[in-house]
């Protein structure tokens, strides 16, 4: 049971969003500039991937269960890159340049501050720029805010073996992006 | 050294925002409404507190000497509340109220999951209303994401022991507010 009074028809963020739109509206309009902006070098897949790998990290259930689907929706044919990441990141077949990048996510999650110029090279000799690294790093930071946000105030989240609910959650992510929910 | 090519004049999430605005405009924005909207039942300073106190645990320099200074100078003639709360929160004199919202913080920023009933009852039994806690978490939140994006990209910082810059800084913050910074 979440530990304010919110409303009871939505579930995670989109609760919160709804009891203060205030803050809702930019949470709302970072996550669509990060997620679903065109000019970023990261294809929408890779940037939820991110998201959902860092909400993974942070046991966040609705977040990790619901950009994952997300993830999976966008990467098609490829959806199968989206579990072998959540796995093991590191015995998996990922493209070395988002292994990299993952592992720059890791980092960012657990303490920024030990992501080291080796890593940034690493990441580089794959191919990595300014902005890919940059991107990374702030889609890194701001699911270790959603996260926390949605979690510190125990919003209610489907249940995580639902995945009708996640996959078609994910479907309207993939399709949609990120519009705040109208005022219930 | 910042990880990607920044602004060299500008520090910390500065530099970010001018770097890229399309992300900085919702993150100045959130800042502002979070921070400085008339509606919460928290105080500025109060406010500027739980950020400071958390980009404290975060142990973010940029983050905590900024917003300590932003504190002291919203809390006037109460400003030494701000170096009792960081320095030990525990045996601080600070109001019952703020010390079960700054616990709440601390869980916040640890792992979001902990917080519970009984920290959430504890501050409601000190006054604290649903707006408090929401508050409260949302600005921890808000802080484990700032801390993030600034030190995993290592961004410019000044030196913490350089009072003057912080304490003009905090000036600023407490008297401006948090507008993003003109592209440089």
């Amino acid at each position: 049971m979440p530990h304010i009074d919110l409303p009871s028809s939505l579930p995670g963020i989109r609760a919160l969003a709804t009891y203060r739109p205030e803050t809702g509206k930019p949470l709302y309009e970072l996550a669509q500039v990060l997620l679903r902006g065109g000019d970023s070098p990261l294809t929408e897949a890779e940037r939820e991937l991110i998201a959902a790998y860092v909400s993974y990290l942070n046991q966040c259930t609705f977040c990790y269960s619901s950009h994952a689907a997300a993830a999976r929706f966008l990467f098609k044919q490829e959806s199968d890159l989206v579990d072998l990441a959540l796995n093991d990141l590191e015995k998996s077949q990922l493209p070395d340049k988002l292994k990299s990048l993952l592992r720059i996510a890791a980092k960012v999650q657990q303490d920024a501050r030990t992501v080291s110029t080796e890593d940034v090279a690493m990441a580089r000799s794959f191919g990595a720029d300014d902005r890919d690294i940059h991107d990374t790093v702030l889609i890194a930071a701001t699911f270790c805010m959603f996260n926390r946000y949605v979690d510190g105030l125990a919003t209610d989240t489907p249940d995580a073996a639902d995945l009708d609910v996640w996959t078609s959650m994910g479907e309207r992510m993939g399709t949609l992006g990120y519009v705040p929910p109208s005022k219930t």
